[in-house]
């Protein structure tokens, strides 16, 4: 397995690790061992949850990870001159053989303060995968994270399009974020490629304002005939006239018209047309209707419009009202045509797209989801263990000390139809949390803090992905990965979850790992003197 | 020439430029020739200008431009099940051939309204460019200009090193940020594979607190021994020790004073270390203070040191303060040891900063670069000339209008130290503006805004970089664009330039242009009705 983008190999770290690794070989401490938890400390989106992205990408990296000559010789380059040359045989010789990574599954809803990852191997090899492990996660994972808010506000029933490829960042930013936007809840994407590298990753979409402004008169449809499901040929110009004078539309757009006609004699069955390039409800939707009833006396069934600009809540509840108008009047069956808006479409227009009320089926969101407005995950990267020792990192900022050691994590249901309650960290020697037992959940830091949880159900959160070979059994198809991610999006608090405000979700540490903090705390932290 | 992410081929596009290019096939209208252009409307940041970049990415997708079979298989598995073939057969032969191409040059300053690049060729083949070149343009685009901001805001005179990988949007992210905040006026990049992608970029960084946090105490330097330049062996462990005493400093961390000699013995030449592992001023600058002056005891200059958390202003004012006094104490020049600092920096932390006061040198800058605080250059792809007629697109907002028709654009330059007065939007078959006479410059909408300027300097902004086959001299190296874009940078009023409010620098049209778009746009707009 090699990872998806060619331009992920060694090289793409950042030069510290080098620096540092260089430094641990010269004194000889490169292959002490090191245990490293891979955590956040914030949300995005000022939100209740993460959609945890990447794992598989990760897993891609370690697997083909060694060094070339070439690639040798990059380091060597931008290393001191008189660096050893030792350094690079070894170097030469470095795989993750020795490297055993455990990692929330990819799709976990995450919180902060509970490790995604914990990778423990020889401290020098585990340090070079610092940088690219964390750039692996944060864009799937912000990505990820941003589409199902979007799935939560935009509601069940509706059709998620990802259209955001041409303002993502660079090409791969716009694969990942159709890959990722659809574990997140999206139902399509309008990249191409990405459904080329991902099975089960459809690709759709119509047609741009340049199709329509393409077209000045019906002169321009060189081709009018159209061969009906039954084999009858019709002239779909003569007949589209025909409804438009019926509709008394005959001061639409003739050029746009056109367009239609020609569009819908390619896609007889797919025919969906952008309505807002001259004037959405005098001219678009009277177009649109034209051709759609026309197609319709041929025997084929219309898809329905998207609309682009405006008042996307007026326009579509108008147009939804017309084609009611017009099925009565013409005696077919228009009323669920699908519409489609785009525009800048986020949470937030959703959410107030939602209160307005409105009839779009569809929506097409780009910029804002593949931007991620500007999020990071905010991954950290910090030694909980080296030379066997356990290590804690302190800060006056609570949010930034480590909790020390080799940990395992549980999440805790309650209830008869279990809703997840808690995230517990424990030491990893210490007997696992067991449902129908009374567990003590204290809060990291607050000694007041403390939860007594009868859990109904246990799920361990790590899965073992790397032990010096693949866990094949973590690479999952996409949509099973989507599927995951929507039943937990079920299986929480929805207070957990909402846009707003939301109430944060208990991460807490067992009895045993809180002393053993604690002492370690008391230990490293120097006791400050005022004279 | 290929695309340097090899993800970049055909298939990376929107699937409805493949809908519209089959549709056109089948109207027999595919090879009309059309003219678009591409352009934005407002520039990132509510700034007052662009650096434009991506050009050379743009010209590496167009020259390898051509469908492998395996690549039609994938666009006839997403068609119709009815498609005709004879598409996928016009397809096998598609090519940039009869494609023409010009651009503004990589690295300008670039404003709404004046297109980046004017692509002229069959329209369905033009059309299937339009998501790659806009994906290729945005990020490159917003990195850039983003740089040039924070270059501004930090000042000529200091160290921008780009340290986003682990927060940038996925793997060609952090490379491409790299890239173009290097071009936009960064001095280095924590990017290995950057630097070894983009001869001239430099990889920089020393160490993590992961680093510091491995040495539990002075027994882990496992190796003690260090050689001067003058072939003369010292114990840099018991020489550190020595001064630490004689700076009175028996209480730092003896792990941080470890982990620094450790360091200090791998890189002589280059020791700068990270100081805020424990605590910065009572720990982290004496013991760097005691194994510098070791090290200079033993004929090596220290570097300096980075401060990754806390008060930026205060700590490198306090830290630059301890040089002084043991520069003074020890008879040593540490007067101007590097200061280093990171941990969030953008261009509002550093205009903030500016106004403290501050001692840094050098800042490292990640996150807020790479994400762009959700920025997108926004460029439109837009019908200009379709079948040899002159399009424009009408809208409610001027903004929107497209400027019809094919043209050329020049920048006019006042005064004897000549600066950028006003770029010039003109019909492409009109004379040319030239330096010493009048030019008639017109807002495109506002008739009663008029300009007359008299050139010292004119310069023609676009360059073909592709008519069937590559410019090659478009193709430069990155440190002479990077040169482009602060000349340019120099080259303009700096109110155009400034963070907030800046003054919009003029964009306009030509008399001949403007009288063209209002008599296309009287004809095409039609008068509203009130009944």
């Amino acid at each position: 397995m090699k990872p998806t983008n060619p331009l992920v190999d060694p090289l793409l770290t950042d030069f510290y690790e080098y620096s540092m690794a260089y430094a641990w070989w010269l004194n000889g401490t490169h292959e002490e061992p090191a245990v490293v938890d891979v955590h956040f400390r914030r949300n995005p989106f000022d939100g209740g949850f993460t959609v945890f992205a990447g794992v598989e990408e990760v897993l891609r990296l370690v697997c083909d990870y060694h060094f070339t000559d070439d690639q040798i010789a990059v380091v060597r380059r931008f290393m001191p001159e008189d660096a050893q040359s030792g350094f690079f045989d070894w170097l030469k010789t470095v795989d993750c053989s020795r490297v055993r990574i455990r990692s929330l599954r990819e799709g976990s809803l995450a919180f902060p303060r509970v490790p995604l990852f914990i990778v423990e191997g020889p401290i020098a090899v585990v340090q070079l995968l610092e940088a690219p492990i964390l750039a692996l996660i944060n864009y799937p994972s912000v990505v990820a994270t941003s589409a199902a808010r979007i799935r939560l506000a935009a509601g069940w029933d509706k059709t998620l399009m990802e259209f955001g490829l041409r303002r993502a960042p660079g090409p791969d930013g716009g694969i990942s974020a159709s890959r990722y936007s659809y574990i997140g809840g999206f139902n399509s994407t309008s990249n191409v490629k990405a459904a080329q590298l991902f099975p089960g990753l459809r690709p759709s979409g119509t047609h741009a304002h340049s199709w329509v402004q393409s077209y000045l008169g019906l002169g321009e449809v060189k081709r009018r005939d159209i061969t009906g499901p039954d084999g009858r040929i019709h002239d779909l110009v003569e007949l589209s006239l025909q409804y438009r004078e019926e509709l008394g539309g005959n001061h639409t757009n003739e050029g746009e018209l056109a367009s239609f006609i020609a569009y819908a004699r390619a896609y007889p069955r797919g025919f969906l047309a952008l309505v807002d390039t001259y004037d959405t409800l005098k001219s678009g939707v009277p177009n649109f209707l034209s051709v759609a009833l026309a197609l319709n006396h041929v025997g084929y069934r219309p898809v329905g419009i998207r609309i682009d600009s405006g008042d996307l809540a007026f326009l579509s509840r108008r147009a939804r009202q017309l084609f009611r108008e017009v099925s009565e009047q013409f005696e077919v069956d228009f009323g669920k045509l699908t519409i489609v808006a785009s525009n800048d479409i986020d949470e937030q227009t959703l959410l107030a797209l939602g209160q307005q009320g409105h009839e779009i089926d569809s929506f097409g969101i780009g910029t804002r989801l593949v931007t991620a407005g500007g999020e990071a995950l905010g991954g950290v990267y910090k030694l909980t263990v080296a030379s066997g020792v356990p290590r804690i990192k302190v800060s006056g900022d609570s949010a930034k000390i480590t909790l020390p050691g080799k940990k395992r994590a549980f999440r805790l249901y309650a209830g008869e139809s279990p809703l997840a309650v808690v995230d517990l960290l424990t030491l990893a020697d210490e007997a696992a949390p067991e449902p129908g037992q009374r567990v003590l959940c204290r809060h990291p830091f607050d000694e007041t803090k403390r939860l007594i949880v009868i859990p109904s159900r246990v799920e361990e959160l790590y899965e073992v992905i790397w032990d010096g070979k693949p866990n094949l059994e973590i690479v999952r198809p996409l949509n099973e990965t989507r599927q995951y991610v929507l039943d937990q999006l079920a299986g929480f608090r929805q207070d957990h979850l909402r846009p707003v405000n939301p109430t944060p979700y208990k991460v807490s540490v067992s009895a045993m790992l809180y002393d053993f903090l604690h002492s370690l705390m008391a230990s490293e932290v120097p006791i400050a003197e005022i004279s």
